[in-house]
């Protein structure tokens, strides 16, 4: 029987300026998934590695199997699925964990099934796992690790999906401390409303990422690298936030921020030099906190999820 | 004794998703100023014409005056002025007036200095007329009117005024309907926190609109020309907004909304031809309601205000 085996990469949501509505795919690390057909109708979780038994096998309770079930459903299809995980993004830890099965089951499942859809069109499946999962069905993680590049979600509520043309080269060095933050909790600290003055300040940010991004200028990517909606209430969850941040501009980050709702902190370089220097230096400083922590370093992938 | 003569443009400000932090300008109409120095010190608004008398000859309380005092400031001259205005622009149309008459001073003092400032450099001097005119320095109407095309104001405190690279073939459509809205008036009813969700949805078609203007993307700037934080308050003060928003729609605008604090109001569009269809309309519109009013017709300004 045949099998697909597809790879969806980690993805930094938020990107400062653009909380809840901006994401980008790295290169690794990346869940891999394999989807076969099976004679039997359901979707069944086969085998999940690498998740030390934490994620469920119940089909009906697992990012992949949910995203699966959507897809099928949207082709009025009984077809039976087998999947199995290896799972290589760190759970809870604001790297688009739960978002990755799920794209990359999405992404295999299409490729079993003759490429039905693009790769835009295979998110709104994911968005279903994601509401499963999170509670809230954010696209900010799914669209980048499905699609690639930087991600914009101009409309949640007619799914509008921005790919940022284009953008220099650049450098994400992510730090994984070891602490888990819940993604309800951090979205629990956050007001739902906020003064006027720090939504203009949010929105000229992300509007000059976005020429930043499309000019190639880096100088207007780190001015507009700054967060006052989220990053304010969430730091309080990662120990010595604000030192590290200031250590990783301080070596040449062009910005710094928390990934997704944490507690992975991410830095944007110009070089590989630079991030793996920050990569090092971050680290070090968790372990003066007695945190282990895992690093990153990688460019911004273009293409998102991938076939064998 | 040497003259010169600049004309400054009007301007768009707020440009619906980008309220209190974009505008761009226009070609007319534009004020112009007649700047030259004086062998006494002081500055002297020596002729004001298309004011209806309306506008104060202290330079103290006139933009112009203010905006020059400001500028020799910064030099530490006491250099005698004389100016000329001539006034273009209806006075309290949403169009940037008070704007306009400082910028075209300054960009006619600094020929006569010799260009002792860039373009960009001028801007907080008019920054100064703008606190005096209207008690809040906004830089959304001086920064393109002196400068040109799209301008993003990404930090007031620091002022950071950013110019959109790159945008595709435009033409705006401007109606000044013959009623005066105050602008401090149209800021009191401005709620000073708004929801996260409202945020959100203004910050996402902000940085769609930049990707839009910055790919030539017609169909992502005008997905993006939506304002949810000022206009849904301040229509109020237009009569019969809602529908010749959807007349001007229907008859094929990019977007559509109110120029400034109003009451003029502005459509977007692909060519010269749509922007007179909808001109007319929309005039026609208020024509019914008993208001007279004056369309204007104009391609975007790259360059800002110009000396003759």
């Amino acid at each position: 029987m045949k099998k697909i085996t597809a790879f969806a990469p980690a993805t930094v949501a938020n990107v400062c300026c653009g909380f809840d509505i901006l994401g980008f795919a790295i290169f690794a690390p990346a869940d891999e998934v394999t989807v076969s057909f099976r004679k039997e109708t359901g979707i069944v979780i086969q085998k999940i590695v690498g998740d030390g038994g934490r994620l469920p096998l119940d089909s009906a309770k697992n990012t992949a199997g949910v995203a699966v079930q959507s897809f099928l459903n949207a082709i009025d299809s009984s077809q039976g699925v087998a999947i199995e995980i290896k799972k290589k993004l760190p759970l809870g830890s604001g790297m688009g964990s739960s978002a990755s099965s799920a794209a990359a089951a999405l992404v295999a499942i299409n490729e079993l099934m003759g490429n039905i859809f693009t790769r835009k069109e295979l998110v709104p499946f994911a968005l279903a796992a994601e509401k499963m999962a999170c509670g809230v069905a954010h696209a900010d993680n799914v669209a980048p690790s499905i699609m690639g590049g930087f991600v914009l979600v101009r409309d949640y509520e007619n799914l509008d999906l921005i790919q940022i043309p284009s953008f220099p080269p650049l450098s994400c060095c992510l730090v994984h401390p070891h602490l888990e933050v819940n993604t309800s909790d951090s979205r629990k600290v956050l007001k739902s409303t906020i003064s006027l003055k720090d939504s203009l300040t949010q929105n000229g940010n992300l509007a000059t990422l976005m020429v930043g991004l499309m000019s190639g200028d880096y100088s207007l990517i780190s001015r507009s690298l700054h967060d006052v909606i989220a990053e304010p209430e969430r730091s309080a969850f990662i120990p010595d936030f604000k030192n590290i941040k200031n250590l990783a501009l301080s070596l040449g980050a062009l910005g710094f921020g928390i990934s997704g709702s944490g507690p992975s902190v991410f830095a944007l370089c110009k070089d590989e030099e630079t991030a793996k220097r920050i990569g090092k230096a971050v680290s070090e400083r968790f372990q003066r906190l007695n945190l282990g922590s895992d690093e990153f370093i990688s460019g911004i992938n273009n293409k998102g999820a991938w076939i064998e």
